[in-house]
């Protein structure tokens, strides 16, 4: 990419949101007359996904690829590389891109680089939602939900304990704001039409939704009032419960925990609270606020003549004079158009403009026909003509005539058709995994299957077996760097003790396959466990069966 | 499951194909006035899967779930399981199901039971094919090899290496039987078009994909000599190379090794050949022919009165006398109608009936409105009328109205808009790996970035390092149980050698994160790797760097 190149000015763009994309956009217009400069966009995806309209994939309203672009359809003249970004370089002004299918990194340099990097879905401060929370960012979560949403519906099906059945009919979103409330709106929907028209053995009212917001009413902040409100008895009308004043504190393989200590089981945690700046720009040198590049009117990176941010990895003040511009798309679209221009201004030796835009209003859907919207911060619309407006709005802003076309196609057949209840596994099951729990809750019961070998992490747990009078009878606590289940693997496939936890405990799992091929590969790994379990099978019986204490 | 219904006969269906499914769509009919039979169905996938349009998924000419339809939208009254099978049982008449969510194995009874287990893939006896060649029997493998093709396109564009660029655009499809002309004629149309539509710096005459075939014509054995020099002469004009007389023999990371040793660098290795019974049937005490069971022209195993068997999992006699019924989805269609009613009459003490289908035809398509038919054994048909009526009777085959309908829209949409080439990447890539090397391939380089540690599971790898004088100096040989590849984990992300096999070669390979949590949490392997890595420090600094022997 780089040496054929050498003489051309090059403007790199980094992300592929609504920001970076507009801006690549913009860009291929305003240099239409300069061939020697060179446009390249770099992103993880090679699409852009129509966010607002990601919600509609987990009811499955709309298909799958109707809400992503082909970037490649969008941007005619501008290098695409589909590459993760392994570092920044601002003195030497260059990008170096993670490797391909080559293990060897690529360096670009930049003549402008427009930093559009978005935030990331960080989970790594809530313990327990980093391992058992499902995000609602991107395309892929969207699928993981709408698949992990249908397993859940067949495995109630035929599953004979109520209370299994319950927990796998509980759904927790944690988020009151645009994003939870359209999500928990569309799995909603979905759940209750598919119970209705395809797993009849399911009743509605088994079904329980939950929203969980910190505030005293969703959408409150977003729109006031009024329509706050509005929105409550939509959502309540179609049966979710509203769970205010609480936060989703944690979350474990069995049960959502609320604020307070209050246990939800459930085997669906939906989380679209955190997300987070990019830590690409905490790792270069430039003003930021809380993580967020500083920029000022134009676009422009304090201090710099060729350095740009926008979207909501910017801190971009507001025209108004009042704060800063909030991260959403009709924003990042116009600070796209804006930077593009300006751009192409600055490399022309001209001034470059002062973004002007002030927001046309604020929308959300709810789901099955009905919305609420504030529109030019004074009119205030809500149910079936508040939808439309949104349908009409989002659909005429969806980039390309061909996904327009798609999307009506499929907002058509979504009238006259069954829902689609297609699980789509593609994805194989992680070897390694983190698993959370917290206190007294069960890792494994005696007499349960063992697929899985745990380390200890942090935490504690202990390993208790029945006696003959049907008592518990704590055989070992185990902590930090201790294992244990590997006797139902290396032997039988039954448990043969109870393991629960006593702390907070975090485990680092890993399957059965694997664990038995490092154990046949590793002599090390062989030798210790072979001599623990000569030990054990000396000293303790019971205790030889069930658990390991590591020969440290 | 079990319990509720005790006192109801129930009939057990075992897979999820075209003979299970209409086995169960015909009980269904069949019993209608008989509400104390059950009809169970136990299938991995809730959805059933329209497979000769399976490869139309490859070039984006169908939407992803147009071929498959939800499995309760067809069967009303079939209870439905959504599990892997375990065992079966047949002296106590019972079949034992994988656990769900909860840890524990479900066990059914039956009255009847229906083999329609299919094949499955089975690379297990091709060493290479297992780890590299990518198989194409169910959706997720369409999807994965679609996403596959849009990587390497990707890639191709940024890439400045010309030897790795054409490696990367080499594409070979083994198997020259209808699967493997149809895959092949897709992704060739797929490639072609993405590169003249979206991937312009890419040239047309860049591509090249190779249909291997053991045979002297492709289609040959299905089709008779005339269709298949028609097909060839089709396929050889869209650009495919034809590789005959020849065979795939094994896979590397980056080659396709042929019969004789020809090696193909290539980044793509697509097989449709191996299928082998599946396993299950040779777990359990039934007469067998190569795995398959054996039944007579009434569909019932050998020798039993509730057990039958169907598709291509059984020997069904030919109704013509002449060998046996082919593994095709319009022979299962059909043995699956008939079995329902042999079943149906069984419960009320009749006479069960025998096959009398002997075939319409054969039909292979060859991509871009092309296609090759033998009807009724006589007639041959090609070009654009063997393609229309290929389209419409499949097009008819479909079950369902609504998939009629999303599969007639999505052919029309075909025509107006471009193609589409998001990647879909919902899969975590798998921390242990297997991978397999023929001699004198690199696994690694001295400068490339190390993310992965290997363990030598067979074979021999020889550790490389350049000297002075810039000839290579070896500096290690190293044979099963060694391990090497850590030390640019441990410390640093470059690899301090080369790594390359001296003989066919296996690994275990853990990818860096992995790798490190479990050296971090077994103190075990950790002391291992401290001790070896102190040793070969004062032993021999530059072998230090670069690999360990394992300390057996």
């Amino acid at each position: 990419m780089s040496d054929a190149n050498a003489r051309k000015r090059r403007v790199v763009i980094l992300g592929g949101g609504f920001g970076s994309v507009y801006t690549a956009m913009h860009l291929e217009k305003q240099l239409k007359r300069e061939p020697d400069v060179e446009i390249l966009l770099v992103t993880r995806e090679n699409y852009f996904v129509f966010h607002p309209l990601l919600p509609e994939i987990v009811s499955g309203n709309i298909g799958l690829f109707d809400t992503v672009s082909p970037l490649r359809r969008l941007l005619k003249r501008t290098t695409l590389a589909v590459r993760e970004i392994d570092s920044i370089d601002l003195e030497n002004k260059t990008v170096t891109l993670a490797p391909g299918f080559k293990p060897r990194q690529s360096v670009l340099d930049f003549d402008h680089l427009v930093l559009g990097l978005g935030t990331v879905t960080d989970f790594r401060n809530s313990p327990g939602l980093h391992e058992h929370a499902l995000p609602f960012k991107n395309l892929a979560d969207a699928v993981r939900l709408r698949n992990h949403l249908i397993h859940v519906l067949e495995e109630a099906c035929i599953e004979q304990d109520p209370a299994l059945r319950r927990q796998l009919l509980t759904f927790v979103v944690a988020g009151g704001g645009f994003s939870g409330v359209e999500v928990c709106a569309e799995l909603n929907d979905f759940l209750r039409r598919a119970i209705r028209k395809q797993y009849r053995s399911l009743k509605n009212e088994d079904v329980r939704v939950m929203l969980v917001h910190s505030g005293a009413r969703v959408l409150e902040r977003e729109l006031g009032e009024d329509l706050a409100l509005y929105a409550q008895s939509i959502l309540t009308r179609r049966g979710i419960e509203l769970r205010l004043h609480t936060r989703l504190e944690t979350a474990t393989p069995g049960a959502a925990i609320l604020k307070g200590g209050e246990r939800i089981p459930t085997k669906t945690v939906v989380s679209t609270v955190p997300s987070s700046p990019n830590p690409l720009i905490e790792s270069i040198d430039l003003p930021t606020d809380r993580g967020r590049v500083k920029v000022d009117e134009t676009g422009r990176v304090e201090g710099s003549d060729h350095l740009w941010s926008l979207g909501d990895c910017a801190v971009w003040p507001h025209p108004d004079g009042n704060g800063v511009c909030p991260p959403t798309a009709q924003y990042a679209v116009r600070q796209g158009e804006l930077l593009a221009g300006n751009i192409a201004a600055t490399m022309k030796g001209k001034e470059p403009k002062k973004f002007g835009f002030t927001g046309l209003g604020k929308m959300g859907s709810l789901g099955h026909r009905s919305a609420v919207a504030l529109l030019f911060d004074k009119w205030k619309v809500s149910g079936l003509f508040a939808w439309f407006i949104w349908r009409t709005v989002y659909w005429m802003k969806l980039p390309g005539f061909d996904r327009k076309l798609r999307v009506a196609i499929s907002w058509a057949l979504d009238f006259v058709l069954p829902p689609d209840t297609v699980q789509l596994r593609v994805e194989g099951s992680g070897s390694v995994g983190h698993v959370h729990y917290e206190p007294g809750e069960t890792v494994f019961e005696e007499g349960d299957l063992g697929d899985s070998f745990f380390i200890v992490l942090d935490g504690e747990v202990e390993v208790v077996k029945k006696n003959g009078d049907g008592q518990d009878h704590v055989l070992a606590h185990l902590g930090p760097g201790k294992y244990f289940g590997e006797m139902a693997l290396l032997q039988t496939r039954t448990r043969t003790a109870t393991v629960r936890c006593s702390k907070p405990t975090r485990l680092l799992s890993l399957k059965q396959r694997d664990f038995g091929e490092l154990v046949a590969n590793l002599p090390e790994l062989r030798a210790s466990f072979e001599k623990v379990a000569d030990e054990r099978s000396r000293d303790n019986e019971e205790l030889a069966e069930t658990a390991v204490e590591s020969n440290e």
